[in-house]
């Protein structure tokens, strides 16, 4: 079968606080998402994350969150498009200049929590977003969620857009993800996720929460290093989906 | 005469503080150190002290500082060097983001505040400021105190240093800044800060607060805008000094 | 004709950034709401803004607000219940603290910019500010905007509440205030606040900016320190209406 | 043989990330001290942490810090007397607050981490605690390094202070504690630990990492809960040794 593009967040440790060793996961991702200092990491925390991202030869992408560590970018926050504009580029910079020491540059820029799920339903947050990561580098990809607002300006504004579906986070009959405070939003049983994954990119169609099936075509997929199961769903999507890397 | 270089702190405004409004001075000086958000700023009003820099048409220098903005930078803290390194990289990089836009680099690189007075006799703090400044841009000029150890690390390790005088602030014996809590180290009066220009200009010396004479080469001059009589001091110099730019 | 209270707030400067010298007003407002560390000030401004409001003799209330000092805690952030408990109690206690040395105790909490407004509208935000409120101190007064949801909540809940009305701000027709980035909000003439406030006190009702009456009754009367007209609609006040302090 | 007073450090979660689980800790030790937002937890983990100490029966104390969350604490920053005084008294209130509802009050307050180390060898920093201890509450006890000069201050002062002995650091032959970047700074071994314990309580002695003996009489002993071997110690020392609480 082919190769599919497979990317999880990374370098989410802040300070001596510890979220978990991802190093296993780098293995068999394609891409990562590195927090930029905003919902998480620090400057510290994020050369290390770079190290250990180029070590393990993987793509490298900025992961602009909201200002809140403590809500670690998850809570909704009132901006204007000029500051999510702002904050963006900020942290694409950011997160950049840890590639230079090793001559590399960033793959690709993902928003992180709130401001990924904003973005994919409003306009506005779009663009801001979108700018920012044209006016930074016209050779970034953006990843955005299949069928999003967020994709559709991308491409208006002639950004690379890659289209994200999730293997183990469900979907509402709208396509938005289910957001993380209903149970079982996130996937914890690797044979379910498998088969999440092997629908999507077969059928192209994804089986939502309320039972519905929902038409979803992506370039590239993201599993969450802190779902204790992703190592073995890695495992078995690996088996039959070689790496694009 | 000849022409010198004149640098102004920039862009240290906060959310909805402001500290001054400096545009008079981008009138005079050639080049500005803008902060990044650690010391002072934060992105939006780093953006806006970039769109004004530009229109202005001065050089434009990230200004990295210790996180403290409460402190302004202007308080100690203990760092190691890899913590040095990964701060001073991180705001570089930061504010790059936002010259990208307009398709500029970032000229210099000044530390700000306790950091650039630490690194000043610190071999292990200038080292790690150098390293962020060269694997970051092997284009980018650090502005150092004139004779400090900065320079010294800066020149081994091959960086393009410029050595730094001030204006407006006094000297103590051994070449250092009398620090801030101490009354009249910042020099408000215009005559005086015209006639320590010119004779470190002319002469190449200073006279410092202990009345000693002391031997000083610059390759740029600081002046602060927060000091009332900035702009007299800056048309006083422009008069017989024109600008570098 | 009777005594009014009127309040403002208080303590805004952040580190070295200063809002502006409040001083005057102290000489004319019974209660002052001071900046918690959330959304502006920090220990060291709180400890001075303090002993300002005890040297003029003004009451001290706590002015708890959302964590976003770039956004002055005027824009929205989502919290849960539990979140804005604690945010509010947390800063209730971290001010009423530098009273303790004066042998004083805070006399109101009035929430801040989007907290206060937020609640106006919302009984689950209230509800949290409410049982912060009491469970701190059931001696404590809550400001709360005039026929608020804040009001109707914290009254069941037993607190003393008291409705407040603002001089310098425009209403909409449905009584909540009209929001700052709409132009003219901030009522800077002083003959158009003193009307407003005559209007209310005399006649307990206000002229919206949709040019409708709206039924308004006030324990007191909240002016804004960066009003420039401040001092001088203050000064028309007090000829007619003394203090209640 | 006698009743010890054993604390731990506690609270020390920030937003989602997670120290560990203390719980077990909390079945041994008499009394807490519980982080205050600056340099870890923040409001919600705050009140959590306050009550899980309530549920345990323990006694609850401040452990006031620097404001610098991603060094935790542990770093030197450079502040003034006045600024100290500010941030342990704030930090003092914002947790005491969380104890009202409960009807109870704050026990203690331990500086913590740099703050602590610096104040045992500071007149200066100690005198600024002991204030802000004294004008919170004449009540409260002062957890401080035995024979530091922090004991004495506070003595002078006429507050309640109890030296502290710790079970799972090593002591530098002058009574200070070893540096955390030393090696086995941190006794993990839970024989040594115990043995270090009965040796101060027995002898009023420990051997140095010098290996010599220095005199040190505690009235109360701090253990680590992120001490692997915690628990273990502290069954050790409770076979012999009562809770005082």
């Amino acid at each position: 079968m082919g190769a599919v593009d497979i990317n999880c967040d990374f370098g989410e440790d802040f300070g001596i606080y510890k979220i978990k060793d991802y190093s296993e996961l780098l293995q068999y991702v394609d891409s990562v998402n590195i927090a930029c200092g905003f919902h998480a990491s620090d400057p510290s925390n994020m050369r290390k994350a770079v190290e250990a991202s180029i070590e393990y030869g993987v793509n490298v992408g900025a992961h602009p969150g909201y200002p809140d560590i403590v809500g670690f970018g998850r809570r909704n926050m009132e901006f204007t498009k000029d500051e999510i504009y702002d904050i963006v580029l900020y942290q694409i910079g950011a997160l950049d200049a840890f590639l230079k020491k090793f001559g590399k540059r960033l793959h690709h820029v993902k928003p992180h929590g709130a401001l990924y799920n904003r973005a994919a339903v409003c306009e506005k947050t779009s663009e801001a977003i979108a700018d920012a990561v044209r006016d930074y580098s016209n050779e970034l990809i953006l990843y955005a969620l299949a069928n999003s607002v967020t994709v559709q300006v991308a491409q208006k504004k002639g950004l690379t857009v890659w289209s994200e579906a999730f293997v183990d986070r469900t979907y509402e009959q709208d396509g938005q993800l289910t957001p993380r405070k209903i149970v079982n939003s996130v996937i914890s049983d690797p044979h379910f996720a498998a088969a999440q994954f092997q629908q999507i990119v077969n059928e192209s169609t994804v089986t939502t929460r309320q039972q519905t099936t929902y038409s979803i075509a992506a370039d590239t997929f993201c599993i969450h290093g802190d779902n204790d199961a992703a190592v073995e769903i890695l495992r078995s999507i690996r088996k039959e989906h070689r790496s694009l890397r």
